[in-house]
C-alpha cells in the first residue's frame, strides 16, 4: 500500500482542473426540436424583417389619427368603416379622414392608416364607429422589423437555446442551427467487488451503482455518457480501457484511486501520461486521482457511491460544462439552520448531505458508501478545512441537488 | 367583434386551472438509462441488505480492536499480518490477538476482526505492521445493510429520479422501475396569418413561433408535446382540431383568444363544453381563454409570441407540473435595482422581460409581438396590478427563464 501523503487543496484541484480542460469547439447542425440547451457555435444574423410589414398590435380600428383627437366618452367622434382586414389578409382600400377599418391583432395595417383604436375604445352605433379616446400617431401599431431587424445578429455564439431563442429562429424561418457539439465522457468502473446489474453476486461483491450514477448525472449535464464494462483491477485490462477510451473526450475512472496494491491505476496512467494530482483536502473523495494522457484529461473517483456522485458533483460537472461550453450557473442554494452541532476536521473540507425541512437542515449522512447518504438527502452543506465546528442553530448555504 | 367585459384575476386563473388539472395516474416502466426527472409511480422496497455483509471501509489492516489499545506514535504496538483481502475477495483465516488481515475499502472484513487501522496509522516495519494508535470497536467498518435494510422503503412513490435515487435502484440490482406517463399536450396553431417554417410567405404572415416555443418549453418541463398543423379561423377546421386533440391530456390552442370576428375558439368551446374565464388581468395575455371538453381542460394562449410565451411560463407550465407529479419548483430568482422608473398598470399585474447585469435590471420588453422580448432577457418583473409606478433604484425580484 502506498499512502497518500501530500494533499492539494480544493482550489488548488479546481485550479488544475480548469487549466487541463479543452472546450470542444467541433460544430453540429441541429433541428429546431432538438436545440434546447445547447449551445451556440456561431452567431445567428437575420436575413429579414420580423414582422415583414406594419401590422395592428390589437383587435380594433385602424384610422387616421387626427380623425380621433378630441374623442373621449362625453364626446365621442363617429368614423365609417370601409372595410374588414382579418390577420393574414391585406388591406385594400385607403382610408380618409373620419373613415377606418377594421383590423385584428397582427393583420396588416393599411398604408393610410397611423393607429389603431382598441375596440375596447368603440362602439358600434348604427352603421358608424363610435370613438371614445383620441389617439396619436403610431399608437398600436407595430412597425416593419420591430421585432428583428434585418441583418442584425439575434443569437450570439455561446448562447444556450431556451425556448424563446428557439423562436428567434422560428420567426426567421430557419429550421436547424450549428451547435457545439456535446463532449463525450467515458465512464470506466474497475473493481472485482463490482458486479453489473442483471448477474448474481459472488461473495463480497456488490452491484455496480457508480456507473448508473455518473451516467444519469453526466447526461442531465450537456454531455454524452459512454459506459464501459466494468475492468477488473488487473493492469493489463485497465490499460486497454483507458487507451480505447482515449477516443472520448473526458475519461472518468471509477474506483481504485485510493492506497491499495491493487490500485493500478496510477501505474496505468504514468506509464502513458502524467499524474496532475492524486489527493485533494475534500472529505469525502481524497483520494480522487487527475492524470493525463495525450491531452485527454482522466479523472480517476472514489468507487465508493457518496465518495463518487458527491466528487462528480462537486469537481466533474464545472469541467463537463465548460468543455461543453455551457455557462457555470451558480448551483441552487438555500440557507438554513442546523439541526445539531457538526463537528469540522481541520485541514479538509468536509461534504455533508442534508435534508431541508421547515428550514432546518439535519445530516442525511451516513457513510461515503451509502447511496442512500445522497439519495434520500435535499443538498450538501460543506464545512471548510479550516472550520473547527459549527454550533447547533447555525445558518448555513445548502448546496441543493 | 366581442370586447372583453370582465376579467378574472390571476388567483383565480390560478385556482380555476388547479381545480381543473387532473393528475395522471397511468404508470409505466422505465429502464434505469431513461428515468431521470420522471416520478416514481409507487414506493420501491429493499429485498435485499445493501451491503450484504460487513466491510472495510478504510484501506488498512482488520484488527481485534483491542489488539491496538494504548497504541501511539511514541509507543507503538507491532502485529503480524497473516493474509491480504482485496476487494472482491473473501478472508478465509482468523485473527488472533496481536495479528491483522491487510484489507481493502469495500473488501469484507474478517468476522473475527471489530476495526480497521486504516493504513496512514501503520508503518511495515520488518516482517510487522506498525500500529500508531489505538481504535474502538466498529472503527472503519460498514456493517450489512448499513446503506440500505431489507425491507426498508427506499423511493416513495412521487419521489423524482435524481442521479443518486437511480443509484439505489441499481445498488438493489433494480433494472428498471414503475413511473407516472408523462402528460400529452397537443399543442393546436391558429389563424391564416401563420405560415409553416420551409414555406413562402404569403403577404400578411409571419412564420410559426409558438409551435416551438411551446413545444420546448413542454418539453423541458416533463410532458409530451403533440404538434398540430396550423388551423386557419375556421369553425369547422378548429372543431376538428379540438375532437382529435381530445386523446391527449391537456389542449392548447394558440391564437384567436382576442375579440377580432374570426376568433371562432368560444363558439367551439360553447359548443362542445364549457368556458371557464375568459381574460385575465395580466399584462400581455389578457385574453387568454379557458374551457374544458369532456373532462379535458383548453388553455387558449394569445398568439402573439411573447405574450404566448410568457403566458405559458405563467399559467401553462405550473399545472403541467401537477398533472406530471412533479413539485412544483419555485422558480430561480434574483434581486435586481431598476434601470428606470416602470410605470404599472392599474387593474392589471404587468409581466415585463429584464435583462439583469450587475444586479441592474433593464427592460428588454420590445411589444407583445416581439420574440426577442424574451429570447434576449434573463427573466421577468412582476408589477403587481395596485402597483402604481416603481422608481428607479427600487430593488425587485426577477424571476429568471
Amino acid at each position: 500500500m502506498r499512502p497518500l501523503k501530500k494533499l492539494i487543496s480544493l482550489d488548488e484541484a479546481f485550479k488544475i482542473l480548469g487549466e487541463n480542460t479543452s472546450v470542444i469547439n467541433q460544430l453540429e447542425e441541429i433541428t429546431l426540436f432538438k436545440l434546447a440547451n445547447r449551445v451556440a457555435a456561431e452567431d445567428v444574423l437575420a436575413d429579414k424583417n420580423v414582422p415583414p410589414f406594419r401590422r395592428a398590435a390589437m383587435d380594433g380600428y385602424a384610422v387616421i389619427a387626427s380623425s380621433t383627437f378630441g374623442a373621449s366618452d362625453r364626446k365621442p367622434i363617429y368614423l365609417t368603416c370601409i372595410e374588414k382586414v382579418h390577420a393574414g389578409e391585406i388591406p385594400t382600400k385607403t382610408i380618409k379622414r373620419n373613415e377606418c377599418i377594421e383590423i385584428a391583432t397582427g393583420a396588416m395595417c393599411p398604408d393610410s392608416a397611423d393607429a389603431v383604436v382598441p375596440v375596447e375604445f368603440t362602439n358600434k352605433v348604427d352603421s358608424k364607429i363610435e370613438i371614445l379616446k383620441g389617439f396619436t400617431p403610431g399608437d398600436n401599431i407595430s412597425p416593419e422589423g420591430v421585432d428583428i431587424r434585418k441583418g442584425e445578429t439575434v443569437i450570439r455564439k455561446g448562447d444556450v437555446f431556451t425556448p424563446a431563442r428557439i423562436g428567434v429562429l422560428a420567426a426567421l424561418n430557419k429550421t436547424s442551427a450549428k451547435v457545439f457539439r456535446r463532449p463525450k465522457v467515458a465512464i470506466i468502473p474497475t473493481g472485482r467487488e463490482i458486479a453489473p446489474l442483471g448477474t448474481e453476486l459472488n461473495e463480497g461483491q456488490v452491484y455496480d451503482i457508480n456507473s448508473y450514477t455518473l451516467r444519469t448525472l453526466i447526461a442531465q449535464n450537456g454531455a454524452i455518457p459512454i459506459l464501459f464494462d466494468i475492468v477488473p483491477d488487473e493492469f493489463a485490462a485497465l490499460e486497454n480501457a483507458i487507451l480505447q477510451a482515449l477516443s472520448t473526450d473526458l475519461i472518468v475512472i471509477v474506483g481504485g484511486s485510493s492506497v491499495g496494491e491493487r490500485d493500478i491505476n496510477i501505474d496505468v496512467l504514468s506509464k502513458h501520461g502524467t499524474i496532475l494530482f492524486h489527493g485533494i483536502q475534500v472529505k469525502p473523495g481524497k483520494p480522487t486521482l487527475c492524470g493525463k494522457i495525450k491531452d485527454k484529461l482522466i479523472i480517476n473517483l472514489p468507487g465508493y457511491p457518496t465518495s463518487c456522485l458527491t466528487n462528480a458533483y462537486l469537481l466533474l460537472l464545472p469541467f463537463i460544462k465548460k468543455m461543453a461550453s455551457l455557462p457555470r450557473e451558480r448551483q441552487k442554494t438555500v440557507n438554513a439552520k442546523l439541526s445539531r452541532k457538526f463537528v469540522g476536521q481541520l485541514g479538509r473540507h468536509q461534504i455533508l448531505t442534508v435534508t431541508v425541512k421547515n428550514g432546518i437542515a439535519t445530516p442525511a449522512f451516513k457513510e461515503s458508501g451509502a447511496i442512500t447518504s445522497i439519495a434520500w438527502a435535499d443538498g450538501y452543506i460543506i464545512i471548510p478545512y479550516n472550520v473547527d465546528l459549527i454550533e447547533k442553530g447555525e445558518e448555513i448555504e445548502v448546496f441543493l441537488f
